[in-house]
């Protein structure tokens, strides 16, 4: 009795998102999804160009990416980064002897003139990921944190070499891009599109902040999932930033509320359907550790969201 | 007895004249030689800068060389290299994991607008090297393979690619490079020069193409070792070219002759002094296969040279 869907799309941060993402993939024909992935956190290292969350998706769809770590490459070697290290090199992130590889054809590619669209499509059709994974943007739109003590940071700068630790002002986003070729269009097409448990100032918001995706996304059915599990964030330092940035709890309500007018419906882990107002919920099991969470999860979002489409 | 050298200059190429360096460099105070490195086998892959004969020359002094083969670093993993040739790059120059440091740190240094001197002595610093070691040039200085039949190939891809197979029917070096800053000083304040068993056509020659470079060795004591040993070549392609190049047979005597006036002595395998005219000749065990055999060797050559000094 399950509806035959053939065209959803997905919005990702990075493990949350991906791992949804990865549900959904195993849930739908693989021509029959959208991956759009946030690029906010991109920058360089090393004079290599990194995309954490479209490297985090894409290994996740492959089946590559480790369990226990929320990035990078299962069984991974760390030799050219202590090396690094010892050159006197910036250590302060984590690159894989395998994962370097992704970041130098990555490189290679866009120093090539191809766009960051053509160079994702590549690596996954090397790592057999067979559904559409597009980047928000093939121009830069830089995730920059206000702090209170620190000044303006680079995403990855507060995230992960100060490990997320100064409190958070503001989120912006530097630069000037506009969505990268066919994300506009696959979100005109959708026939449903579901945000993922992805952190929203971060994660979300850079591709909302992009011309033209707000409006593809208000007329469309949009589905979200919470990152807020009871109050905490299930990763990554959202929960801080939700009474920083919104002056109000850290529930799954607030994530609602932050998205506003463009949920159609909102699923969120049982027993956190009080704190939503205005939408219809589903409550249920949204923490995904195992392969089987994911397109579990990814199922019931799917059936939860017949009724809206 | 001994001489207490006090500047001694080393030029090398990849292997044969790492190992006599670092010979060199155990029978030499640290701040008493120099090492001066072809970088006419220099080329840019994966967008990463290598300098395959000044990484030899480093690894080789740092006691990080492994010694069965004759590039990158003992103990090395490729792990980034298999991933690279899946993802469909360039798979014909094998770059190990911890290898891949020094090329990320290097293009990382050049791109930042640091000299390649100035990178190759922060690399050296990093892996306790302590003697100096100087880039012929900073400038690219590219060593051109013309073939019989393949038209002309940069050197690695000639090499490397090819496998050294296409005849070669001349050597050039393009680029308008000049030796690099100290390269010239340190030959003008040699006692003595000390050419390495390279291969003179492509290790040699490229250093000796550079302005003034011949000039100041032909106003110093100079000492060649031979790396041609009863008529073959300890390693690589020379042997195939000196008929090619020169018109004569394989011996140490060619490669003396290469030379010419440059040359005050010259040290050859025991028994092939005989192929040698016009120039003193120190008959010894010439191939270097331990740390022990690279010293021995040093000491030799260098009291062999305490005649023309």
């Amino acid at each position: 009795m399950t509806r035959a869907w053939r065209s959803v799309v997905a919005l990702s941060g990075g493990v949350g998102g991906a791992r949804l993402m990865h549900g959904l993939s195993r849930e739908l024909d693989a021509d029959a999804v959208t991956m759009i992935v946030n690029t906010g956190d991109d920058f360089e290292h090393w004079g290599l160009a990194i995309s954490p969350d479209l490297d985090t998706v894409m290994y996740t769809l492959a089946d590559l990416a480790p369990e226990e770590r929320g990035w990078g490459l299962a069984d991974e070697t760390f030799h050219a980064f202590d090396r690094m290290a010892a050159y006197g090199e910036d250590a302060w992130f984590q690159l894989g002897d395998r994962d370097l590889a992704t970041h130098l054809a990555r490189t290679r590619g866009l120093r090539n003139g191809e766009s960051l669209t053509a160079v994702t499509a590549r690596l996954c059709r090397a790592l057999a990921v067979r559904c559409r994974v597009l980047p928000m943007s093939d121009a830069p739109c830089r995730t920059m944190i206000e702090t209170a003590d620190q000044g303006v940071l680079p995403f990855q700068t507060w995230f992960v070499r100060h490990r997320a630790g100064p409190a958070v002002r503001a989120v912006r986003f530097d630069g000037a891009a506009s969505p990268a070729p066919g994300v506009l269009e696959a979100i005109a097409g959708a026939e449903l599109v579901v945000i993922g448990p992805s952190n929203p100032y971060v994660s979300v918001d850079p591709m909302l902040s992009l011309p033209g995706f707000r409006e593809a996304l208000a007329a469309r059915p949009v589905v979200g999932v919470s990152p807020i599990v009871h109050g905490e964030a299930v990763k990554g330092p959202l929960a801080a930033m939700i009474p920083s940035l919104a002056a109000r709890a850290p529930t799954a309500g607030a994530i609602a509320a932050h998205y506003g007018g463009l949920l159609r419906g909102f699923v969120v882990e049982a027993g956190d359907e009080g704190t939503v107002e205005g939408v219809p919920t589903l409550g249920t099991r949204t923490r995904m550790t195992t392969r089987a969470d994911s397109a579990r999860l990814a199922g019931e979002v799917l059936a939860f969201a017949e009724a809206f489409c």
